[in-house]
């Protein structure tokens, strides 16, 4: 077996081939929520089975009844070796709008960032490019006489839609995938670009759309407005009174199985060099909003919110219409934390939005993938390895962090496999992931790499 | 001169062709809001142009602003025959949503409706059907020795978009526009379709697009959900605090200039065959919505109004998006009665928005346009003659009405000109205009123009 540092020589030396498969992915648009991009989640699905073919593994894409999924698996050289699950996406968020890029996102490119190179495309950090990241680590021991652990290959072509698909595949392929003892997900973000981060804590995410219906038709708001309901004015007041004006969510019961933050946990947030004011500026505001009193780590790591992502009714087009619209429509989406129950939080959001229907209006409910939070233990021997590995890369210890978004495969690897996941990536706040212009930095790429080369030596020691 | 019954008899043998002409200018999609139709707004003017000069008047598309206007002139055989001013317009909405027109909104045709025939177009009713009726009249007129009335004829193009180039240009052509001593205004209904209606109140308009933002770029909901404020939120809860709970508009001094009914009019108007039920019916809904304790009349003739016609936000495409939007919009619409000042309520609602705007937030206003409500005079010697002429086309006495929609032309008639109009349409209820499948009773058609033949005989006596 190579050492550690030959393999490292290898990442660093071939990390412009690197670089150049990482733009192959992303030159391919696997929009999953758009159906008009099934074809092309596809092709990034076939794209990945050839990869892992070329290192002499064996894998497939899967059909499911949405995107397919990729499986892989690659044997280490030792027989009494650790047998890991890794896990990505290679599907990505849509990229609209599309007039604020500055490029094609579909047309990866380098630039300069402060520092580093920087990958501009959608998916460079979510979720290709960390992806990216262990496919290069493993062709990296494959030069070098083989793989330290065994590892299964699980990516999946529709975690920005929630992954609907997953749950039965899990259950179909348990077998299969169960055998690993740990998974390792890439999905996740260091605490800045000098300090790697493992996250502890995932909040999970309830997606709502509702579709507000009043009269047959759209009518004249001249000839028919005063006596006639409006559904945009319904949905409106039901939104504005989704909240408090302490900024806490008003569904009744919604804080039930929310904790407030452990001691222990609240003080390594304190100690984090995490600057409000910084972290405001970038994003153009000046003032925490939110719940009163709460600061930007608590609430996004530890508090749950509801957000409308999407509202339309009417007319939205140039210029006029005196149109009295008959329905309007809205996208909600719920982050939960502790124990909340995704199941009741939809009865509840339902029941708030029925309570609030005047006469002659009617609410249809469409649901978008409901799952709750989870809370990884700490000072399991795998964590405290991969902490260990991780120092000896960046230097400095790894924080122990929560996140604000979901990965509900980390929930279904809990439940449906019994399966604990480490989380570590390498990707940063200003990633602008689902967002235009997003990019992943390059030392991201190289150094997410070898991390992922020290964490399966040190798993596998 | 021929009599009367000569020239509708020519309007009966011609109806065929009559609509056959209509049918020519419904095919042009002469929508105003929308630049993309821009040259075919300036088709129709000129397809006009050409129909006055082929019944032998002098007629020019003279260009403004936005989209050209329409004028002509034609002479009455008699020297001391009156002077009037024909105002219709050439310009519709559009026809989205497309999905739900049954044929093309484009391609006029004939459908048998409820004991007529019904032509339907976008358009057909507001305003092309209507206009059609007195250049009908008038080609009967030139097929039987000539006009009993010298016309000036005015067509604009912008009345779907609050008409913004027609002020100017009633200026810039005082002297040649200001001649005639009334205004006859075709853009109005009937009461029902049997009985002829005149319009003697007319609401006013004011239209404000708002548009708030918050962070710089859109955001991922789960990286950023909790402390960044979401304008959908913000723009949902102004919108909600628009209407008391009573459905008044919680605008402080809205009610400024609207007075109560008078009894007069409240009692000619309770006199009316009106079925609320029928009418909530016909267009799905059950029960009278608005302001508490006022009836369907009431509200649409002599009520003030506030509608949201259109709301934008955040992702609104097919499945789900986890964003948190940088900005979000509406449209919204004010009806004004009485005396109610369209410059005062621009003001009060740009203050109630301001003053609901949190830190981070900001609102940018756009005007769509702002008109007062008009009240004609009763009693004048041509609304007598007008009310005999139209009771003896139809065999009953014409309803005095409101109308719930905006003529902004009246109101710049009066102001600019000095100049009363006289409001007779031959619009149904139930022309579903500015909605799919508008329509135009061919009744409507056929004995409108005739109704027109016997006014300008009775306005000429």
């Amino acid at each position: 077996m190579a050492t550690l540092e030959a393999i490292l020589a290898t990442i660093d030396k071939n990390i412009d081939a690197s670089t150049q498969r990482l733009f192959d992915l992303l030159r391919i648009p696997s929009v999953s929520t758009d159906p008009a991009y099934t074809k092309e989640c596809e092709r990034a699905a076939d794209w990945l089975v050839r990869e892992l073919q070329g290192l002499g593994y064996s894998a497939e894409s899967r059909p499911t009844p949405g995107h397919p999924i990729v499986v892989g698996h690659a044997n280490a050289k030792r027989k009494d070796a650790p047998h890991l699950l890794f896990y990505g996406h290679y599907d990505v968020q849509p990229p609209d709008p599309l007039e604020l890029w500055k490029t094609e996102p579909f047309a990866p490119r380098l630039q300069q960032g402060d520092g580093t190179q920087e990958i501009v495309a959608r998916g460079a950090s979510d979720d290709k490019g960390q992806l990216m990241t262990f496919v290069e680590a493993c062709r990296a021991f494959e030069a070098n006489g083989g793989l330290p652990c065994n590892v299964t290959f699980l990516f999946e072509g529709e975690e920005e839609t929630g992954s609907p698909s997953l749950p039965e595949f899990l259950a179909a392929n348990k077998a299969e995938l169960s055998e690993p003892a740990l998974a390792l997900v890439c999905d996740t973000g260091m605490w800045n670009a000098t300090t790697p981060g493992i996250t502890i804590m995932l909040r999970g995410l309830v997606q709502e759309e509702v579709i507000l219906r009043g009269a047959s038709h759209d009518l004249h708001s001249g000839m028919f407005g005063g006596p006639v309901v409006n559904p945009i004015h319904v949905l409106a007041k039901i939104i504005g009174e989704l909240h408090t004006e302490d900024g806490e969510v008003a569904l009744p019961g919604f804080y039930d199985g929310v904790p407030e933050l452990p001691e222990d946990i609240a003080a390594q947030w304190r100690e984090l060099d995490f600057d409000e004011a910084a972290f405001l500026e970038g994003i153009g505001l000046s003032q925490v909003g939110g719940e009163a009193g709460r600061g930007v780590i608590e609430q996004i790591w530890a508090r749950p919110t509801c957000d409308v992502n999407g509202i339309v009714g009417g007319y939205t087009g140039k210029g006029s219409k005196t149109v009295l619209p008959a329905q309007a429509s809205a996208k909600f989406s719920f982050r939960l934390v502790g124990t909340q129950n995704p199941t009741k939080i939809v009865e509840k959001f339902h029941a708030f939005v029925r309570e609030r229907l005047p006469v002659d209006v009617t609410a249809e409910f469409i649901s978008h993938g409901a799952s709750g939070a989870i809370n990884l233990p700490f000072g399991s021997e795998a964590l405290k390895r991969a902490r260990r590995a991780l120092a000896d890369e960046w230097g400095v210890e790894a924080a122990l962090t929560g996140c604000g978004g979901s990965i509900p495969i980390v929930g279904a690897f809990k439940r449906d496999l019994g399966m604990d996941a480490l989380m570590i990536g390498f990707g940063l706040e200003d990633d602008r992931i689902h967002s235009p212009n997003e990019k992943y930095s390059l030392t991201s790429f190289h150094k997410g790499t070898r991390s992922w080369a020290r964490v399966l030596a040190a798993l596998a020691a």
